[in-house]
Formats: structure tokens, sequence, C-alpha cells
């Protein structure tokens, strides 16, 4: 199921072990721990699956307890992280907001032994939300949120600070699907960021504030918000056929589609998909869900490209209430476990990662006085 | 002059093409587009070199001119981003501070077009100073100090905001110097770390905030750091060499020694020992740098492991009165420059990097419903 590919941006090149993914290995698309996400996707809360990639086992029932009121009981955010958040203006990046937040944390709650590493990971779960939806409902609505809900799950309790109210079940159970999708997929571009900054034997924060950065560029995680403002331009599935039609032939790439390892599908997106259609169901949607079946059936047939794990989190994420800038914020509180999880393996078995460049610049020649400059 | 290697950390393997500098290559240790950097630390300001690297030509003298007055005239902070900053505690690691400061001003300058890049660059080589010693004297010593100065350099400035006095000739020189060393240094860890991030086409703020990040450890710009805990512990060249006997007895890793890719020398190590000489004679010292160059000669007796460019840094930053947790912040200051000119190196042939994975996981396996998981 994986390419076969070679060349620029290390595509094919083998640049570390992991035991905690395959992506695209024959048989099953992708696993986490040997688990095949569709299953994880159709049985789990995310929180289990955020155990099992992190400490490597399914946790049983009380572990799993264990586990959710212990991250429930670290939500809150210090002073001081909130009055950084308060600086930030409406107009900003969500990402810009979390890489921020994240890096604030830092200072106020430095990694100072690697033997903390869990308890970081720990906190950045349960803080996540909180940072994103204390920024959004300050800097939109100018309310000072109370950041610590009685919702258990981590997407719940997101629902529940961005709307003020306790989420649908429906919802919740489709954040728990989506934040299991998005939670590991080996080495891509923003874990490998994570693997690099942990291999210097930098902190915890100082790594996955990287990693947010990169998750942000519109070839990464960025793809699901650039997916969401194509397709609510498209009033209908013909006027979205001719758009895109329009948009392949002037050669434009189309957020949401492609992969750098697939190459047949991506699994994820039948499961969001899925979930996609029910929502358009419950809210009686009759142009989004069918623009976007559109969006896939032209792309497979003109250019055999197929939605990645992204295209179908737009609608599903639009349907749920969810304003665009807050999709790739979403990634991340699920991304963050497999990155902690990258960094935990880099530093068990660490050599600092540093590649050779082929070198296309000027040969050697001296320094010309200041004088003889042109 | 390079090393053969291969295995982990990807070295030796090519992960991209660069025109900025050669590292290790026969002929001379290290180029700046064609420049030894001998000759380069021997005639240039740091500016010039900054210029050579971020725009391709070494400036004439009224280019250099322009490009002086222009960083100088952009070394405001945002009201916003000084209450950040006063928000850091004292204790707080400086590299930390200055992965903050990057973030948030992307929050407020954010770069929404990639024709911004020269702009964002220069904005960010003027303003590191200004955030690290804002930090530092208002965590420190309580005062809001006024981040303009009229000292035209970077270095000097630098000083001028620290020390709250115009800094001495020879302590500006070694400032251009210093800075001119660790200007570029091809894809080492926290520059790699700016390109995987580039590579999503993400900001330049995320890909700097990144690379603080990565540059942060102890193995890679957190080694200057190290290094001078250890001397400063050292009271003789004869103490440092039975305390030095012990550590490679107890197979510690010493800081400010070896590299990844050259293997007999650094070059930009018999550059910054001189200054240090220098300096040692300026302020009359007799214990730590005789106690330098004795653990230069045990480590090459013992080990064959030569000083990198971090470990006589450690010493001459010291006989400037500069303190040790600002060591890694001058190091900022400077790779900002390579790292913003790979940014953009990567930005002009651009494909997404994202390696493979060896995977040594789990073979798949079916989820078992959580009452009967152990
Ligand atoms: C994911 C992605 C970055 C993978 O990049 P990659 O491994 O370098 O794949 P390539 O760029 O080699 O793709 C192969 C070909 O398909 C084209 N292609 C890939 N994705 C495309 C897309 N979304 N729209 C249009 N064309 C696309 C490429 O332009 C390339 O064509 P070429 O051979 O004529 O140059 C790429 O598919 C992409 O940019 N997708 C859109 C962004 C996105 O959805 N990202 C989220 C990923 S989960
Ligand atoms: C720079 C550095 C990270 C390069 O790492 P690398 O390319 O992976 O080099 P290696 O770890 O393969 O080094 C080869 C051998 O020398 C040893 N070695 C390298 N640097 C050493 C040091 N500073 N002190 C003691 N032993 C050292 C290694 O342990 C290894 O020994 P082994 O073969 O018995 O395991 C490494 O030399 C180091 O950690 N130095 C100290 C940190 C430092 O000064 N960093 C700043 C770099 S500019």
């Amino acid at each position: 199921m994986a390419k076969v590919l070679s060349g620029a941006g290390l595509r094919g090149q083998v640049a570390g072990k992991t035991a905690l993914s395959t992506v695209g290995k024959s048989g099953s698309g992708l696993t986490y721990r040997g688990y095949d996400v569709k299953e994880l996707a159709e049985h789990c809360e995310f929180e289990e699956v955020a155990y099992l990639i992190l400490k490597g086992k399914l946790p049983n029932g009380a572990e799993l307890q264990d586990y959710k009121a212990r991250l429930k009981s670290m939500r809150g955010l210090p002073q001081a992280l909130k009055d950084v958040l308060e600086r930030i203006p409406a107009s900003a990046h969500p990402m810009d907001v979390l890489r921020t937040g994240c890096s604030m944390l830092g200072n106020l709650e430095t990694e100072t032994d690697f033997a903390q590493q869990q308890d970081v990971t720990d906190r950045l779960l349960a803080t996540m939300p909180s940072m994103i939806c204390y920024w959004y409902r300050f800097s939109h609505d100018g309310v000072r949120i109370d950041v610590e809900t009685d919702n258990d799950s981590i997407g719940g309790h997101f629902l529940q600070m961005l709307h003020g109210k306790a989420p649908r079940e429906l919802h919740e159970k489709v954040m728990h699907v989506s934040l299991i999708l998005y939670a590991e997929h080996e080495f891509n571009a923003s874990t490998f960021t994570a693997r690099v900054c942990a291999s210097t034997l930098s902190d915890m924060h100082s790594c996955i504030t990287g990693a947010i950065g990169s998750l942000r560029g519109p070839l990464h995680g960025g793809a699901n918000e650039a997916a969401m403002a194509m397709i609510e331009n498209f009033t209908s599935p013909e006027h979205a056929e001719q758009e895109m039609m329009g948009m392949l032939e002037r050669k434009e790439k189309i957020m949401g589609f492609g992969h750098a390892i697939y190459s047949e599908s991506d699994p994820r997106n039948e499961i969001i998909k899925g979930w996609s259609e029910k929502l358009a169901q419950d809210v009686g949607d009759t142009v989004l869900y069918p623009v976007s079946v559109r969006c896939e059936e032209v792309m497979w047939r003109e250019k055999k490209l197929f939605c990645n794990a992204d295209f179908f989190h737009a609608s599903a994420y639009n349907f749920m209430g969810i304003p665009t800038p807050l999709f790739t914020p979403i990634f991340v509180m699920s991304r963050l476990t497999g990155w902690a999880a990258h960094v935990m393996e880099q530093r068990a078995d660490n050599r600092i990662i540093r590649p050779s460049a082929e070198y296309t610049g000027e040969e050697l020649r001296p320094v010309p006085p200041i004088a003889e400059r042109a």
C-alpha cells in the first residue's frame, strides 16, 4: 500500500525506529501499537488511545477511569498564562496561540528532568483545550471562561468550553473518533520536528512547541481549514465540480487530497466520512456533504487523488458548529499524544539528528575588501 | 575532513540542497557562500555576514550602512510582548524566554505572505537582543530598560542593554567575531528543524521558534553553558585534569567537545580561542583560560576529541561579564541568520520533509473489549 518514493523530502528514507505506529503497511492501513485504527475508532474513547500510545498498553476499566480523572484534574491555567493569552489579538492565527501558550507553560512549569516527561505530557493534554478556548472566548466574546468543566473527556470538555453548554452525545462521540484518528502518524513532518528537537536532549515543551509550528503549515495540519475554506464556497455539487475542474486545469493544489505515504486511500477517510454523513443528516444539511462527496469523486476521476484524513473532517467539524480557525488546534489536542510518545522514544535511544546537505553554492573565494565590492 | 558516517541520526545522509555553507569540506573547514569563515571573522562585521547569508552577496559600504540603520530602527518591542516578558519568572530558562518571545511576536506581526520573509527576519534580528535583555533586566533587576540604544551593532547593542553602559571596543569586536562564527552551519539540528517546519509551508515565526527549541538542547547550543558550568568548578589546570580524567573514566559526555561532522578539529575553535586568550590577558585572568587549555589538551590526549565552537566561547563570554544563562541566547541572535536563510531556501524549492521509520513494534492484533484487559 505504501508508495515507493525517493529523492527530495527524505521520502522513503528511514530516519529512525518506532514501535508506535505503521502507516501504509500491507494488510492494514494504519495501526497504533499493533491495533488497527478502525477498530480503535469504533470501540474506544480518545483517552484510552492516548493511554495506549503513551504507555504501551490499552488500559483496563480502572486504569482508564484513573487516567481520565487525572487529566480532568489538570485543566487549570496559571494566571501568568491567562495574562499572556489575553494579550493575543482576536486576529491571531489560533495555531500561533497554542504555540505561544505551550511555550509559555514551559517557562512556568519547566521540565527539568526527563523523569517528568509523562507528567508534562498529561498536563499539556489537559490544558491545550483550555488554552485555545480561553483565548478564543476572551478575544472574540470578551469573557473569561472557567476552564474546568464537569465533562470528563477532552473532546467533550472542549465543546463545552467553546459553546458554553454540555455537548450532545453524538458530538462527543465524533470528537472521540476524530481525536483518535489524528492521534499518531509515524514520522510525519510535525512528529519528525519533535524528534529532531528531542535529539538535542531539549525539553518537552520545546519539542511540542516546534511540532505545533510545523503542523500549522497548509501542506500538513492546516489542510483541514484550507479544505473548509474551499468547500464553503461551493453552492452545489455541480458548482463544486465546475470549480474543481478549473483549479485542476490551473494546476492548483487542492487541500485535503493526496498523501506522502498512502498511495490508494487514507484509511482514516472512510471513518470520518461516515461520521460526517451522520452529522449531515443530523443537521439536515443538503449542500456541504454532497459537495464534499462530489469533490472526492472529481479528484479520483481526474487525478486518482484520494481524500486524506483532513477532507471530511472539514464538514464534520462544521456540522458540530466549530469555527474553521479552530480545526487545526483540535488536531494539536490529539496529535500531542503521538508527538510526546515519539519524544520519549527518541530519548530512550538517542543520537542527535544531523543530516548532510548537497552543496550547490559558490566555490571557495577570497573576501574582497569592502571598498572594492560592487 | 568530513567523517564518513552512517546509521542513526541521519548522519551522512543527504536531506536536501543548500548554497549557504559547507562544513568539513576539503581545503577549508567552514565556508559561508564560498567565503572562509576565518577570513570573514577577521575582516567583517556581523551585519555584513548576516547580509551575505541572507541576500547572497557581501554588501558594499553603502549597503552595509543602510542595512545596519534599518536593523537599528527595528529594535522596539510592542507593549503586548513586553507584558508577556514581564510575566516570565527570573527562574525561567532564557532559551524558553526567546522561544516564547519569538512565538508571541508571531501573533502580533504574523507573516501572512512569504513576500514578507526578509522583513520578518530583519525584525527578528533586531528584536532578539531586545527581548532577552528586557526580560533579563526586568526579572533580575526590576528595571524596564530602553531597548533602543545608540549603538549600531547587534552585539554592541546587546552588551549595552545588558550592562547599562557603552561596551568597550574590544568587547564589541569579540561580539562581531562570535556572532559571525555561530551564524550558519549547514544542516545542524536546529537548522534542520527550521527546514522541516518550512517544508509544511508554515510561517517564519514557527520555523524560528522551533529552531530555538532545538538549539536549547545540551547536545547542541546548550553546550556552551554546560562547558562553563564545568570549567568554573576547576580551580587550577591540575585540578581540571584530575576531574576530567574522572569524568572520562565514568564515561561522562564532556560538553564543548566533539562534533557530528568535523573529524579532526572545528575551524571555529582556533579563532574564538585566540580571542579568549586576548580577553584573559585583558582581565588579568590566571585560572579560567589556563584551565580551558588544559581541558583541551586532556581531551585530545585521552580521546582524540577536540574543542568545538562552544568550548572557548564559554571563557570568552565570561571574561566579558556575560551571565552564563545568556550564552545560548547569543547563539540565537546569530544563528537566526542561518535559520532564516535556510527557510527561504527550502521555500524556493520545496517538498514536504517526511521520512519513514523502521517499525519495531507489535504485530497486528485485535482490540480486546475493555472488560477483558489485564
Ligand atoms: C500531502 C502532500 C503534501 C504529499 O506530498 P508529496 O508526497 O510530496 O506528494 P507529491 O507532491 O509528490 O504528489 C505527487 C503528484 O500529485 C500532485 N498532487 C499531490 N497532492 C495534490 C493535491 N492535493 N492537489 C493537486 N495535486 C496534487 C502533485 O502536484 C504531484 O504532481 P506532479 O508529479 O505532477 O508534480 C500533497 O499531497 C499535498 O500537498 N496535499 C495537499 C495538502 C494536504 O491535504 N495535506 C494534508 C496531508 S494529511
Ligand atoms: C557533538 C556531538 C553531539 C556529536 O555527536 P555524534 O555525531 O553522534 O558523535 P558520536 O556520539 O558518534 O561520537 C563518537 C564517540 O565519541 C564519544 N564522544 C563524542 N563526543 C564526546 C564528548 N563530548 N565527551 C565524551 N565522549 C564523546 C561518543 O560517546 C562516541 O563514543 P562511542 O563510539 O564509544 O559511543 C557529540 O560529540 C557530543 O555530544 N558532544 C558534546 C556536546 C556538544 O559539545 N555539543 C555542541 C556541538 S557544536
